[in-house]
C-alpha cells in the first residue's frame, strides 16, 4: 500500500525562508510564527498520514453505492470525516463568527495540499464545502449567512457546485435548469445536473447545493443564469430540518478514478430554492466558487505528483535491479537499487523539482488571495487572477504526468492495482477536466486575462520577474549563470510570445487562440523557473548564514539548478510552436480530418 | 460506445504510394499489388470494426475470471476467437509449411494494427503466440516445430512468454526457476513468473509456454539462462494430449486497463520442459519474441492513439459547445461543434499528424523486417535493430500521451467509463512498460545499438536522411520550406546529441544515459519527420499527376505540415536537455532525495 508523508519540513521552508510570511504586513500573518504553523502541519499531516491515506486505496476499491436513494461512500470515510470535522480542519480559513479559525488561505493551502494528497476523493467532500461556503460568504444575505454557514464551516453539512447538464458543460449559456419564482420569494428549481462531485453521500445530515439555473422569462443564455441554494432537506427559519426537497440522485457516475467520492447525477424536480446574489448574475457568484476551485484543483496536480513521488522515490530506493554502470553501487547485494540508474534519476529529479516549484507557485497564490481578502490589495487580486489559469492548467496538466512518471518507476508493478500506484494517476487525470477543462484555461489566459486591465497584471509579472533578477544579480557567479540566466532566458521568451500574440492575433485571434495551451505551459515554467530562483536565494543566504542543515539547503539548490537547466529550457519550444500561427493548426476543413 | 474505422485507405497509401511495395524486389512482395492488399485490408478492417471493436469494453468491463484454476475470458471472446481462426489471420505471416500464409511482415503488420486498435487486449492472446511461434522456429529442431508449430500458427493452441519473477523484470540474471535435468532429456521446471499475458484462458486445447529458466548447476546470472517449451497440457509424439502438465494459475492480476487479457501469475512445479535452442542461450531465443513483440508493442501505441483520434473526432464534431470566435459556424444551433476551437484543433491536429506519421513509421519498419528475413538484408537488419527502441519507446509514450489528447476532447464525458475514452488510456499505458519498460528502450539505444557494428547503422541512418534530402531538394520551393528544411535542422540536432554522447559518454557514461530518453525521443521525432517528408513527398507527387482524389492528398500535405512546424522542433529542446549531461541529473546523493 501507498505510503504518504506530509511535506512539512519543505512546506515550512516555503512559508518561512522563501516567502517569510511573518514578516507580511497582511493583516493575520504577524501570527504565522514559524512554530506555529509548524504545530499546524505537523497535525495535519499526522492525520493525513495516519487516517486518510490509509482509506485512499480502500475508497479506490469500494467506491460509493446508490441503494434506494441512499449513498453510501466507503468503509471507514464516515468514521475519518467524524475526525476531520472534530480536529476544526474544515473551517480553517473560515471567519470565526460562523465557527472557523480565521485563519489565512496560505494556511488553508498548505494544509489542503497534505489533505488532498493523502485522499483526493475523501477530501473534495471537505472542498466542495468549502467552496459552496465560499459563495454564500461573497454573495448570501446575513440571513443566508446566518442559516447555513455555521454548519457548513463545521462540515456537518456539506455542500455542492451544480454547473454541468448533459447538453452543455463550458457553454453553460445553453442550460435547461429552470427557476419558477413562487409567492414567497422562493423559487422552484426543476432539471437534471451531471458530474456533481460529492453530490449525495452518508457523512452530513443535509447538503446544500448550489444550483445554477435559468429564472423563467429572463434574458437568453449566460445572461438569464442565476445562482440558487438548494438545500437536501428543508430547513425552517429556526434552523430545524423538515421534510426531503425534491432533490434525488440519479445516479453515481462510473468514473476512470476518484471512486472515493459519489459523482452523481442530480434531479431537481421542482425542488426549492434561494436565489443567491443577483437575479441573472449567477455566474458572477459561481465564479467566487469557481476562482477558489481552480485554485484547489491546480493544487490537486501538485499533491497527486507528489505522493506519487513519494512513493516512486520508496520503490526506487528498494527494489534492486541491474547495476550502476559506472560501478556497483551495492556490491554485496543481487543487484543495485533502480535509483543509481540516470533514466530513474532523471525521472525522480522531474518529479521532485515539479512538486517543489509547484508547492511555491500554489503557495505564493494564496498569499496574493491573502493579500486581495485582508488587505484589499487590487495588484495581488489582478495578478492572482491572471495566474488561476495558470496554476489550474499547468499544474494539473503536469501533475498528471509526474503520475505517470511515478508509475512508469514501478515497471509491470505499476500497473498492477495492488500497488496503488494506478490509482494516483487515474485520481489525478480528473483534475485537467473538472472546474473547467485545461483548454478552457488556456482560452481564459491567452483570450482574456492577457488583456484584463490594460494588460496591466502580465506587465506587472514581467516587472516582478525582471526586478528580483535585477535586485538578486552579482552577488554569486553561480548562482545567477544557474538561476538568473535561465528564469531571463524563459522570460524572455514568454514576453515574445505575449508580443507575437499582439501583433498577431488582432488581425486573426485564432493565431493566438492556436497557442493558447503553449502560453499557458510556457506561463507556468516561468513561475515554476520564478520559484526555483526565491528557493535558490533562500538556500544560498540559509547556506551562507550558517544554517546546520546544510544537506537540506544544497539538495534544494541542486534541485532547482536541475528544474533550471532541464525542464525551463521547454519555454524555446513553446515559443516556436506560437510563431506558427493559426496557419497549420486552422488549415483543414473539419470534413476533411 | 466508441466506433472503430479501419484507416485502409490510409494504409494503402502509405503501402503504395510511399512504400511502393509492390515495386520492391523482397521476395513476395511482387504479389503485393494494390488491388490484392485492398482487399486483405478491407476484410481485416470488417472483422476489426464488426467483432472485434464491440467486443473492447465488454472485455474492459468484465474482466477475466479465474475459478476452480480455470481462467474465463470475457463474453463473446472465445467466438470471436473462433472467427479470427477461421478467416486464417492468426497465420498471416507465417510459412505455409505450418499452415500460415506466408504473406510479409508488412502485411501482417497493417492487419495487426486493425487489431489491437479495435482490441487491444482479444489480440494479445493471438499476438504472444504469433511471437512464441517465431521463437520455436527460429530456435526449434525440426521435430520441435513440427509438434507444435501447426496448431500454435491455427492458434488452436496458443502461447506464452514467462520471463518475469516477483524480485526480477529487466534483470534476468537474477531469476529463480530453475530447470532439472531429466533422463530422458527433458526437464523439471519448478518457480513461479508473474505478469503472464494470455498465461490462461479457455479459449485454446493448450498453450504453450516459453519459460526462461537456469538448468542446476548451470552458470551463474544472464549466462544460465535457458528457454524451455513447457505446454499446459502434455502432448505425446503422435500430437496426442495427455495429462495436465505441473503449471496452475496462481491468480489474476487486476490491472489497471487491458482486462480482458488475462494477465497471470504461473506456477511450474516440477513441469515438464523441453529445451528450445542451446543450454544457457535462453537469452538469445528468447529475444527473438521479444524483438517482435517490441515492434508489436510500439504498434499498439500508434493503435490506441487512432482508436482514440477516431472517437475524439467524432465527438468534435458532434459536440455544440461555444462559438467559433471568428464568427459562428453553425448559426442556426444552439452552439457550434468543439472542432471549431483552435486548442481543439492543436490537440486533435497533433492526434491525426502522430497517428499517419506512426503507421508510417511502423509499415516502413516492417519492410526492413521483411529485407532482413526475406533477402537477408544485413543492412535491413542492422537498421531495424537500431530502430526498435524508437518504434518502441516513442510509440508508445507518444501514443498514450495521444490517448490522453483524445480523452481530454471529451471533458468530464471522457473521464466516465459509459464513453469508452478513459480505456483507451487505460489499455495504452500498459505499452509503456511491457517488453522492456521504455527507459530500458532507451538505455537499450544509447547504451548498446548507437555504437553496434561500429556506429554503422545510425551513420546509415544519417545518410538515409541526407540523400533523401539532397534527391528531393530544388524541384518544390514550398515543399523544401515545409518538410526538408524542418528535416534537415532535426536531423542535425539529432547528430549533435550523437556527438554530444560520443564526447563525453567516453569519460562518463552517465553523461550519454542521463539524456537517453531525450534520444529515443528526438530520434523519433526525426524518423516522424521522415515520414512526413515521405508521405509529403508522394502526396505532392500524386497531386502533380492529377490524382482525382485530391482532398485526401491535400490533406496529408496540410497534416505534414503541421508535423514539420509544430511537432519536430521538440528535438531542439530534446538536444538542450542532452547537451546538460549528467551534472544536474546525477548531484544528488541517494539519501538526500
Amino acid at each position: 500500500m501507498p505510503r504518504y508523508t506530509a511535506p512539512t519540513k519543505d512546506t515550512q521552508f516555503i512559508l518561512h525562508d522563501v516567502l517569510k510570511i511573518s514578516e507580511s504586513t497582511i493583516p493575520g500573518y504577524d501570527e504565522l510564527e514559524a512554530d506555529f504553523t509548524s504545530a499546524v502541519l505537523e497535525e495535519a499531516g499526522k492525520l493525513a498520514t495516519d487516517v486518510l491515506a490509509p482509506l485512499n486505496p480502500v475508497g479506490d476499491t469500494e467506491g460509493c453505492r446508490l441503494e434506494n436513494g441512499i449513498v453510501y461512500t466507503p468503509t471507514g470515510f464516515k468514521a475519518a470525516f467524524e475526525q476531520v470535522k472534530e480536529g476544526g480542519w474544515t473551517g480553517l480559513d473560515m471567519p470565526e463568527q460562523y465557527g472557523g479559525q480565521n485563519m489565512p488561505a496560505v494556511i488553508g493551502s498548505a494544509v489542503g495540499e497534505m489533505f488532498s494528497a493523502s485522499n483526493q476523493a475523501f477530501t473534495m467532500y471537505q472542498g466542495l464545502t468549502h467552496g459552496a461556503a465560499s459563495a454564500i460568504l461573497a454573495h448570501g444575505t446575513d440571513a443566508q449567512k446566518d442559516k447555513w454557514l455555521p454548519k457548513m464551516v463545521s462540515c456537518e453539512w456539506t455542500g455542492t457546485m451544480n454547473l454541468t447538464e448533459p447538453h452543455c458543460g463550458t457553454d453553460l449559456g445553453m442550460m435547461r435548469t429552470k427557476a419558477e419564482p413562487q409567492a414567497d420569494g422562493s423559487y422552484k428549481i426543476t432539471g437534471q445536473k451531471i458530474f456533481i462531485s460529492s453530490g449525495d453521500h452518508d457523512m452530513a445530515d443535509n447538503i446544500v447545493h448550489l444550483v445554477l439555473a435559468k429564472i423563467v422569462g429572463g434574458p437568453e443564455g449566460i445572461k438569464g443564469v442565476s445562482l440558487f441554494i438548494v438545500p437536501k432537506v428543508m430547513v425552517d427559519d429556526n434552523g430545524d430540518m423538515g421534510a426531503r426537497n425534491g432533490v434525488s440522485v440519479g445516479k453515481i457516475e462510473e468514473k476512470m478514478g476518484i471512486h472515493g467520492n459519489s459523482t452523481c447525477v442530480m434531479n431537481y424536480d421542482e425542488a426549492t430554492g434561494y436565489l443567491l446574489g443577483d437575479e441573472h448574475k449567477g455566474m458572477r457568484a459561481m465564479f467566487t466558487m469557481m476562482n477558489e476551485a481552480r485554485l484547489g484543483v491546480g493544487m490537486q496536480g501538485l499533491a497527486q505528483a507528489d505522493a506519487a513521488y513519494q512513493n516512486a522515490l520508496d520503490y526506487s530506493k528498494d527494489r534492486l535491479q541491474g547495476r550502476d554502470v559506472t560501478g556497483a553501487k551495492n556490491p554485496d547485494g543481487p543487484a543495485d537499487p533502480l535509483i543509481v540508474h540516470p533514466d530513474i534519476r532523471r525521472s525522480l529529479m522531474e518529479q521532485k523539482s515539479f512538486a517543489e516549484g509547484a508547492r511555491a507557485f500554489i503557495l505564493w497564490g494564496a498569499t496574493m488571495i491573502d493579500a486581495a481578502h485582508r488587505s484589499e490589495d487590487k495588484d495581488a487580486d489582478g495578478l492572482v487572477s491572471l495566474l488561476t489559469p495558470v496554476i489550474k492548467g499547468f499544474l494539473t496538466d503536469v501533475g498528471y504526468d509526474m503520475t505517470v512518471k511515478a508509475q512508469q518507476v514501478y515497471g509491470g508493478h505499476g500497473y498492477i492495482e495492488e500497488w496503488g500506484m494506478s490509482q494516483f494517476t487515474r485520481d489525478a487525470r480528473i483534475a485537467m477536466i473538472y472546474e473547467g477543462a485545461n483548454g478552457v484555461q488556456a482560452l481564459d489566459l491567452v483570450g482574456r486575462k492577457l488583456a484584463q486591465d490594460g494588460g496591466k497584471h502580465v506587465m506587472a509579472f514581467f516587472d516582478l520577474v525582471k526586478t528580483f533578477i535585477k535586485d538578486n544579480a552579482g552577488k554569486d557567479d553561480a548562482y545567477d549563470a544557474a538561476f538568473l540566466e535561465p528564469l531571463k532566458a524563459a522570460s524572455k521568451d514568454l514576453q515574445a510570445a505575449g508580443m507575437y500574440f499582439m501583433q498577431n492575433g488582432m488581425k486573426n485571434p485564432n493565431n493566438a487562440l492556436s497557442g493558447s495551451n503553449d502560453f499557458m505551459h510556457m506561463f507556468g515554467h516561468v513561475c515554476l523557473g520564478l520559484m526555483w530562483a526565491q528557493m535558490g536565494k533562500a538556500a544560498t543566504e540559509a547556506l551562507a548564514n550558517g544554517a546546520s542543515d546544510t544537506a537540506f539547503y544544497e539538495t534544494k539548490l541542486a534541485t532547482g539548478r536541475f528544474y533550471m537547466a532541464r525542464q525551463l529550457p521547454a519555454t524555446a519550444l513553446h515559443l516556436a510552436r506560437i510563431n506558427t500561427g493559426a496557419d497549420t493548426v486552422m488549415a483543414l476543413d473539419a470534413a476533411n480530418f
